[in-house]
């Protein structure tokens, strides 16, 4: 690492909450865990380098206020608009006066409303702020939150945009989903191991179930921005997908960056809706959570009266290549659902034959036209948040002198076995993007697949009038969501 | 239960230690669990109904003596000698006079010398008791405790002699290892999930390690006997075999007792040694284990002074079928090894590129020739005692921002699942044997496909003068048994 040139991280929208809540704590730990950077902050509020260090430290407390007060000195503060040529002007002088000067490598991150992305590059780019053209300039990067469009039209616009300006490799678009410790493990738990990926495919999978379930409605001050995207837009496209990739990709040939990516692009390219398949939206009524009594969606601040964003959204895709044709993926995610869980269930296929044919406790299901639906002893449940875990269902004799089985469980908790979390999804992609690792990262061809998916979906709502379901606060979304599971497939998950 | 015909079970060497420490207490249990039959003890001894109980109960305390002092009413002696037909005719009559008469179903469990158990079929025989010809004519089996024989040649003449009285579906041969919940989860594990058997081949496994280690030496008073047998033909034979079958049999087509002992037999006669495999035989010598000093082997009071026997065996083994070819089988038993247990270990292959190199706080295996080992991180392993429980290692992502792999373990353990183990293996097998189910018990062809492989190890180390190796007390046993590892294939479990 002391081999890097001095960086200097610039944030262009320094006054906003994600710089007080995620990157300064996280810039904090990192500096007082022996990463070197000096950060410059930007917003169009005058404030002299004391006052924002100041603004900075109040937000932090203990370890995080201390590591912060170690690095206050390098910590600086220009007032601009990030739409200003002139302003950046300035922003450019004031980086080549630091002591590093101009040869440090420089990290733009867009703290900034989607509108003022392109404005921004834009006017960064005018004054050469980044300009890396030969191989020994000091390195220029540009880290972009979400979103990233709200539709695939949208998101090739803005990657038109910024690719005239900047190069694929020096853009990091961030989904800090990508960046927990439990989501890389979907990755490493398939490809570290031998004994999974054998299972991995449409021989032995019968369905894959991703759930992102919220307790949380939609947040304060956030209806408005909330309003205009909905639950599709908000948590599916992204960070559903990323997990949906990781899952399902076919193995890289290294970990190089570019290679993981490719194998993450051709899952999402290969991700249909079934035929006649819609899904399922709704937003959530007047309802209750743990005797908590709640309003609906509709009632909330800042909703307006004629909203059409649904909070929940719960779809059946298929994944249109050889390891996966014919297995449905399950996906569902909802705010104010009875608990908060991020999970991954992965349905492994029945027996051939059955050997055993009770369940200790337990009754077959039977369906409508009389089926008699067949145990399904083996279940791997990949938990991402709030547990991090692994537990892998299976069946074992009951004991005794019978033939019964009874449903047993392989578990292991990250947090048991590790201690508690280390470093924040934050901390980590910021020092990703530092050492110019773009793993975590998206690339442009994976978001423009996934807005396509999202697109094709939000387009059968419109073509077909899906109509917007309500379900009470508290619920697990609304009946029509449990259809999507078929014959003998089960259920979703209560987590 | 209570269609079948009252059972007599008669006991031949009742004054044997087999009958106070394992049968009469299994029996109890099953007496106050509601399955009814009378006991009838035979040996030389005189003794009344009366003096039979009391030296019964006398060995029993709490529940399995309250529950021996409801069912003494229905417990009776008769003395006599298993070789005299004129004795077993007395025993006939008794058994006639009483209530049910000849009406039961009779069980004669053979708690007998292993001279004794022809002589005794034959006159048990000569009497009429063995009868059972018609259909409606109430059933007649023996049990017989091990040994069957002392190599394949006089477990055949042990066979013919039984089966000149006796049908094959007569005959209970036990194997009490069986008979163990775990034991039988071997089976259940493997044909109740459909996810573990596509891994369950040569394509997937790249060896099996199966090991009984004993912290005991060679028991007080056993010692004429078991230097009579040794390692090989105590446990290796025949517990090992049993275990060996199970976890490499073929999926049978049903539970049916036949089914499941045709493939079991299937694996037992597919079995060889490797070319120029000859294992490792080696006996205890004097050591300590916890601190106790211990005597060798040939000190044991009882041992002759010109032993030859084994306290230790330990063999490679291959399985020559479709499924096993090229896998090595690692069969290890001891005694006076640091610690008891029991367990079998699915090694898996390696994946077939490895993504990540590293093992947290691990070094790489460096083999002489400078090959360096890949990283092995999934095994399964199946504890059978003392605890029975499953775990699957694995290697998950190590915290934090590097590509080092830390390794995991997915566990399950039944005694935490099912609380305190119910019935014990006596319990079980009495009661299958009464029920007329034989699925835990040995058919002919597995005894001889068994002895047949332990003759041949046994004729390998008289051909090839293979040492009689020493190890002491409270070791792993002696170090050629490491070389039974090959390359990068690891090494013994230390339990």
């Amino acid at each position: 690492m002391n081999m890097q040139p001095p960086v200097q991280i610039i944030i262009l929208g320094a006054s906003g909450d994600l710089t007080s809540r995620k990157l300064v704590p996280a810039l904090a730990r990192l500096s007082k865990g022996g990463t070197p950077f000096r950060l410059i902050g930007l917003s169009r509020r005058p404030m002299t380098d004391e006052a924002f260090r100041l603004q900075l430290g109040d937000a932090l407390v203990g370890e995080e206020l201390e590591a912060f007060q170690s690095m206050a000195e390098r910590v600086h503060y220009v007032s601009g608009d990030v739409q200003s040529p002139e302003d950046m002007g300035r922003l450019a002088s004031r980086l080549d006066q630091l002591p590093e000067g101009e040869k440090a490598g420089r990290l733009f991150y867009l703290s900034l409303r989607p509108d003022l992305f392109i404005p921004a590059v834009e006017s960064l780019s005018e004054c050469g702020l980044l300009r890396q053209t030969e191989p020994s300039d000091p390195w220029r990067r540009l880290v972009a939150e979400k979103p990233f469009g709200h539709d695939r039209i949208s998101a090739q616009a803005l990657n038109r945009a910024l690719h005239d300006r900047l190069r694929e490799d020096q853009i990091y678009r961030i989904d800090h989903y990508l960046a927990k410790d439990t989501v890389q493990n979907l990755f490493a738990f398939r490809f570290n191991n031998a004994i999974f990926e054998p299972l991995w495919n449409r021989q032995h999978v019968e369905l894959v179930e991703i759930t992102v379930a919220e307790e949380l409605g939609v947040e304060r001050g956030r209806a408005g921005y909330y309003d205009s995207v909905g639950a599709l837009r908000d948590m599916l496209q992204n960070h559903m997908l990323q997990i949906l990739a990781l899952i399902a990709m076919e193995p890289p040939s290294s970990l190089d960056p570019e290679a993981i990516r490719d194998q993450k692009v051709g899952v999402l390219k290969a991700l249909r809706l079934p035929h006649g398949g819609q899904g399922v939206r709704a937003r959530y009524g007047p309802g209750e959570i743990q005797g908590r009594p709640l309003r609906g969606y509709l009632q909330e601040e800042g909703v307006p009266g004629d909203s059409t964003a649904e909070t929940f959204v719960a779809v059946r895709a298929m994944i249109e290549n050889w390891r996966w044709a014919g297995v449905p993926f399950l996906l569902r995610h909802g705010k104010r659902l009875p608990k908060r869980f991020t999970e991954v269930k992965v349905h492994f296929r029945v027996p051939p034959i059955q050997l055993f044919d009770r369940m200790e406790g337990g009754a077959l299901q039977t369906l409508d036209d009389g089926t008699v639906c067949r145990l399904r002893p083996n279940l791997l449940t990949l938990s991402i948040q709030p547990r991090e875990a692994l537990s892998l269902s299976f069946g074992v004799k009951a004991p005794g002198s019978g033939q019964a089985m009874a449903p047993a469980e392989l578990a292991f908790d990250y947090r048991e076995r590790f201690g508690p979390s280390g470093a924040t999804a934050y901390e980590r992609l910021l020092q990703d993007a530092m050492q110019g690792d773009a793993t975590l990262f998206l690339r442009t061809d994976e978001v423009e697949a996934s807005w396509a998916f999202a697109d094709a979906l939000r387009a059968t709502w419109e073509g077909q009038g899906t109509p917007m379901l309500e379900y009470p606060s508290g619920s697990w979304g609304p009946p029509e969501a449990e259809a999507l599971f078929q014959g003998c497939e089960g259920a979703w998950s209560r987590g």
